[in-house]
């Protein structure tokens, strides 16, 4: 199978059943997948999602729901249902997905409908909820297997059983004790392996990996693909279970901490929507391009300051692009080494030194070009010798700043992308230009 | 638990662990995860590593193994190791991390480590490597529990709970029927709740998400994340069952992918190791400067060609400079989104059409600024007209061939991450130029 595009045909054919009775457009939407129908939603009218919605079995309306990007508001096709078959949506859906919802909508609407719902799953939505949306319990869903740890096996394989009739999936079981506090984990294997007097205590691995609430989804995130888990649990202060993130749950999270990075060390916002409107993207680009221009005026008025003429004009643009250039690979390397784990002040030292190296390399090949051209072309040794120089120079300035920058960032707390190659390619062509203008004022008279 | 960080501390600790005797090493070890040993790995040397695989457990020798990053030779250490030993964690890995593993050797030493260990074992592995290390194939694992079609409730949960016993974790089941043809998939929930009598024939949910073996990794990633899957069944050309991509095998697939988007585009080869040394970093990025250097000869030619001086000459470099800019900002938001998903001709179109829109918008408030410095500093009304036009027109072309150009490689089927920041600021380098050199050799005189 391939990945599912949204096709005119498809989207035709909804439409035509649209137009045709509640039976005739049960039976189009029954060739579709959840997440399709979801997909197609966007190109839809609110009246028409909530006509599907309502004809869709339960079960199949709340995957839609869950599955529904959170720019097409799907709260607000909650909030325009009746309430029953909105309630029963609600209740059939994950704690975890119903309060990313719920969480969209103003308190007057979050209230009514959590007033309708099963008073148990209010409460569990109502304690997730409390969590910042970006934090391990933001990210946590609260319907997990757990087990105390004086249980026997067989008191054990009955619990499993039990707990796991709500659930998806069977995932890792929580051992815990009376009071709730985290004690290990344990696997259905070892369970059943076990003998019949042994307790889950003497099953249970007490060397795992787990999360607090408050810890920011993007360190959840980096556990999890460092030691390669399936899930974590997540605890308060006081080591009490409060839920588990799986590994589902942080393919979202990694996406778009990847597609900010790249939009940010591009000089665009990283909450810029990749398909939202020009306004948008005007509103998250100007701005930058604004700073970048005050820059810009920074480096021209070095021209201006040694009122230059001659070829020399031609090759400091090259000198001042081939920096920019050099500089955004440094930069991007550096940035993304950090974002997928962090470096001890010996890496950071050695990563610059390396930057240096292979500026001072590739500044040296091109260098080596531009002069011989200015040898040949202008046949003039003196100011290949100057564009030698500078150009070796320009490189590397971009190697030292495009790593240097984001790691002294880091390391006083803001996000290193920032130092976008919108900044970054001011320094170099500020020096770019000044460079070989300086020492062409130095050496050519 | 914060995330883990190599800290000189665990370093010099095992480091002086290594001094004394196995009992002490062992015991010494016995403090850290098997993730943190393959990250200690990676500062030790061949010797001190051998010697830790042997201390350990079979069971953890195999996790630390396995988690070692493959710059690292996970398979070079294998082959170093005592045969028994070696066999006894090669049968111990998941197949399709022995897979991994073993294909970066050659064909000697392949022979020789398959030839040791169980022969079932070795059918698998070969198996498996027969297939691209990037497709769907190369990635999945034979591990799986899967049932006949017409087994009753009773023999479906003795096989779950026999063939889970070989397994970590229990995922979904797959039903097949005499042929292995993959018929559908079934829940544990599912069986449990079933009536005695009942098939898996009659639980299975026969519409389901898979993918044939060839499918290409980045394809397979895109499926589990777009479904919100946590496996997919692999098949081949017959729908019989081969084995599954597993959630947490694609999270280094993302990873990679969006290493590879971010490099791209910042004009870096896909294959530069982020902490690799500076030699490699050299070739991996000077070929994209030298073809840039060609480009900007080209651009500064249109200096040469108009040889203008004064004002204009400080001007055109800030005109240029703001073309790149913008274009990185367009080609960013662009490649990002066709990684993410496929654009259809319409998207594409809109797509387009909405960068020609912002970079008009934000060309006329940039050529604003700057036509006012003109009129302000250097009191020439006119030349300020002749940059609100340029500064407008080249972001207007910033935008087009930040958006058009990915679009356009990726419909003629070459990665659109290949046009580079490093090859579309090319164009608005040359037209940032060309523009206000044209416009003025016009307008004013």
């Amino acid at each position: 199978m391939q990945s599912f595009e949204i096709n005119r045909s498809d989207f035709l054919k909804i439409q035509a059943a649209l137009e045709g009775s509640d039976e005739e457009l049960a039976l189009a939407l029954k060739e579709y997948h959840s997440t399709e129908i979801a997909i197609l939603f966007e190109k839809l009218s609110v009246e028409d999602r909530e006509r599907i919605i309502n004809i869709l079995p339960t079960e199949e309306a709340s995957d839609v729901i869950s599955e529904m990007d959170e720019e097409h508001n799907p709260g607000e096709l909650l909030v325009g249902l009746d309430p029953e078959k909105r309630s029963e949506i609600i209740e059939e859906l994950d704690y975890d997905d119903a309060t990313d919802i719920i969480s969209q909508l103003d308190e007057e609407d979050q209230q009514e409908l959590l007033a309708d719902i099963d008073q148990e799953d209010a409460i569990n939505i109502r304690a997730l909820m409390s969590y910042a949306e970006d934090s391990a319990g933001g990210l946590m869903n609260t319907d997990l297997i757990k087990i105390n740890i004086n249980s026997t096996k067989m008191q054990a394989l009955d619990e499993v059983i039990r707990q796991s009739e709500e659930m998806e999936e069977l995932h890792t079981i929580y051992a815990v004790d009376d009071a709730d506090v985290l004690q290990g984990i344990v696997s259905v294997k070892d369970i059943i392996k076990a003998r019949v007097n042994t307790t889950v205590g003497e099953l249970m691995i007490t060397d795992y990996v787990y999360v607090k609430a408050e810890l920011d989804q993007e360190e959840v995130a980096k556990l999890i693909s460092q030691y390669n888990l399936t899930s974590i649990p997540v605890v308060d202060d006081d080591m009490r279970l409060l839920g588990r993130v799986t590994v589902d749950d942080i393919i979202d999270v990694m996406e778009q901490e990847s597609t900010e990075d790249i939009l940010k060390i591009s000089g665009v916002s990283e909450d810029e929507e990749l398909s939202g409107n020009w306004k948008e993207a005007v509103k998250s680009r100007l701005p930058w391009l604004i700073i970048n221009l005050a820059t810009a005026f920074l480096a021209a008025s070095v021209i201006r300051l040694y009122d230059a003429k001659g070829p020399i004009m031609a090759y400091i643009t090259i000198i001042g692009g081939m920096g920019g250039n050099a500089a955004t690979q440094a930069l991007a390397v550096t940035v993304r080494r950090i974002s997928l784990s962090d470096l001890s002040d010996k890496q950071a030292y050695v990563t610059v030194l390396k930057e240096l190296l292979v500026g001072m390399t590739n500044g040296a090949a091109n260098g080596l070009v531009v002069s011989l051209c200015a040898v040949f072309f202008d046949g003039n040794p003196m100011l290949g010798l100057v564009l030698f120089l500078a150009m070796t120079g320009n490189l590397i300035v971009a190697g030292l700043t495009g790593s240097g920058i984001p790691l002294i960032l880091k390391r006083v707390g803001i996000d290193p992308a920032v130092a976008s190659s919108i900044i970054i390619t001011t320094f170099t062509d500020c020096i770019g230009f000044l460079l070989p203008l300086w020492l062409a004022s130095k050496l050519l008279l």
